[in-house]
Parts: C-alpha cells; structure tokens; sequence
C-alpha cells in the first residue's frame, strides 16, 4: 500500500489553522482521499491529557508562573512521542493523509523562540520522542498582528489559554521564528497569506498542496 | 555561601529506599545539616501532577497498554526538569542538602533497561532538561527479588502503581541496568546491600555518604 502524506498547519495564534485544515480536508476527501484531520497538542487520549497540563489555565503551578520553557518543551514532545506512535505513523502506514493542526515546529518557534531554547535541544528531544518525523508539507499560515487580535476578539467564550495569553513580545518572538524556519526550510515549508477573505487563504493552500499529488 | 549535597537513593522496588531517605536526613540534621527530602517523579507541583499521569493506574490510555516508552521518558525528563529548575538547584545553592528517593537512573534503568531505549537518547533529554545535572553521591540500595517480594507484600492498602505492576522480566532487565550503571561509574555510585536489618543498612548509607563531609 502506498504510505499517505503528512500535512501540517503552523502559524501564531488566530490564523485560521483549524479552519482550514478543516477545509483542506473536505478537499482531500472530494477528490478520493482517506483523511484524519488531528492536532497538537494532543489527538491521542494521552496526548490530550498532556495538553490540559499544559494549556488549562487552572492547572498546577499556574501561580508560579507556569512551565519553564525546558519542562514546557518536554511535555510537548510527549505529546507528540505518544501522537506519532499511536496515530500519525499507523495512519500514515494505512496509506490515509493526515492533516494536523500544529506539529513541531511549534514547539520550534514557541518553545525556542518564544521560550530560548535552542533549535538543535528542541530537535533532539524530537529525535528521541518521534524518531524525527517530519511532515511532507508545512503549511505557514500568515496573518498580520492587527488581523490575528481581531480573529482571537471574535472567538465566543473562549478564554485566552495558558500560552496565548503570554504578552505580545513572546508572540512577536514566535512569528519571527516561524519565518526563520520556513526561509531554512523551503522544500517542506509553503508559507500562506491568510489576511484575506477564507476563500482566498483556502485556494493557496490547495494549490501548494498540489506539490504532494 | 558552600553548596549543598546532592545525594539520590535508587533502586529497584520493595528495596526500602523512602526508609532509608528517612533516617539519612535525620542523621545529616542531628549533625547539624539543613536537609531537604524530595522525591521523583514528584517533588513540586508540577512534578507531582506529571507522577499522576505516569503512575495512576486510573489515568489516560490504561486500556491501550499505557505509555510507550519514549513518551514515558520525556515525561520522567519534563518532571525532572521542573523538580531541579524549582526545587533542587535552588535548595543547592542555598547550601542545603538535597536527599531525593530516585533520580536520572531510575530512568536510565527502566526506560533503558526496562523500556529498551538507548541510554544515550536519555542523557540527552537529561542534558536539555535539567542541564545534565548528577548527584553527588547515588546510593544504590540492593536487595534479592525473594526480599522485594516479601516487603511489597507486606505494604498496607498499597496497589501496585503502573510501572511497579509491570511483569517480572521487566523488573529483573531493570536490576540489571542498575548494577551495569553503577560499575560504569563508581565515583559517583555506592552499592549498599539492602537484605538485611533496616540498621545495618543504614550504618552502611552514613559510611558512603562520609566521603560527602
């Protein structure tokens, strides 16, 4: 059988990456694809459990400040070991696609430019956790600050999480390194302008997708 | 201001170490130590709350096996991480004595030996977690299975947590990865035979922990 293909959606926080991995989905099964659209952190029972550890603002140490960036990248990096493990390779194997939201390279900008940790440290633990899976296609969804803080105002009852709520230089810092990486990385990495209307974000991205086919 | 001491106890279960942490801190406090007693995974909040995941025999994916082992180990690695940034670096440099019931070769010895991961990929996710810090002295506390046996039974009330519940041969590959990390490197270790009275075992531990003063 052959192997599927591995997509992921990166990007800060208000760029639409639910949304249209949930559309690029759709497509993929209109045209006769087998998909499992996941996320990070989480898609697996352990993976979420891992994910309230580390999002849920009334979890441990939240008057402490929360996780330290090291701790904070190894959690992520158990989440990801346990979600690589039980779903993203064996679905892969299947010959399914799988589409997630989120995937290392978060753990890349947010953790090490967000949180100073080195890339070759973030990367090790991801050789240790997930033998280095990479996916096929990162999609890089971009959007403006003034265009993320309008997205994140309209969300309904929906409370800043643990690493969205840090201030605006972290976040800055996150979207630097997002670009860093896709700049080093252009062969895996399509980056998207999602400033525009959803139809617009969405044709791109099935076009840069077409790399895969 | 002097550093503290940095001594860990390991060893398999039912070997009597949490005793043993007992009776040494209050021998290095009636000669005059401020002592602080910790354990792993656990020893500050966050800590504590990874050891529910990994240990709870309620937690997430039970009915699938529970953790693979190298999600098992970066979540040892992210509970060591918070446990030495929080607690024990901090004790250290405040010149007190650091008494802790397990540390990194717990996890060299059952996500290595147990789990089968190379002991290199461990010591990486020490180095990026808690900058490769080693105790002082490591106290391994030995006793024959027939003994371990005989005292785990002999615990009140006290089910077996999920990793103490894994088979016999998981156990013995265990053993045996304690004994072949203490030959490696018998500055740092002391092997302390645990089968007989709990006295004569502690008059060895005050022997070893000599070579701290």
């Amino acid at each position: 059988m052959e192997q599927g293909r591995f997509i992921a959606f990166e990007g800060g926080e208000g760029a639409g990456k639910s949304t249209q991995a949930r559309l690029l989905a759709e497509a993929l099964r209109a045209a006769g694809r087998e998909v499992v659209v996941t996320r990070e952190p989480g898609g697996t029972a352990g993976a979420e459990a891992i994910r309230k550890l580390l999002l849920d603002t009334a979890g441990p140490n939240v008057e402490d400040g929360g996780w330290l960036p090291r701790a904070e990248a190894l959690l992520f990096a158990a989440a990801r070991s346990d979600h690589v493990e039980r779903l993203i390779r064996p679905a892969l194997a299947a010959g399914q696609w799988v589409v997630c939201d989120r995937f290392l390279d978060s753990s890349r900008a947010y953790q090490g430019g967000g949180g100073g940790l080195a890339d070759a440290d973030l990367l090790d633990l991801h050789r240790v956790g997930s033998l280095g899976l990479l996916p096929d296609l990162t999609l890089l969804i971009e959007v403006s600050p003034e265009e993320a803080a309008a997205r994140i105002a309209h969300r309904d009852g929906d409370e800043a999480d643990r690493i969205g709520g840090r201030p605006a230089e972290y976040h800055a810092r996150v979207g630097a390194a997002f670009r860093g990486l896709a700049a080093q990385d252009p062969g895996r990495f399509a980056v998207i302008d999602g400033n525009g209307p959803r139809e617009a974000t969405q044709a791109a991205i099935l076009a840069a997708v077409e790399r895969l086919a």
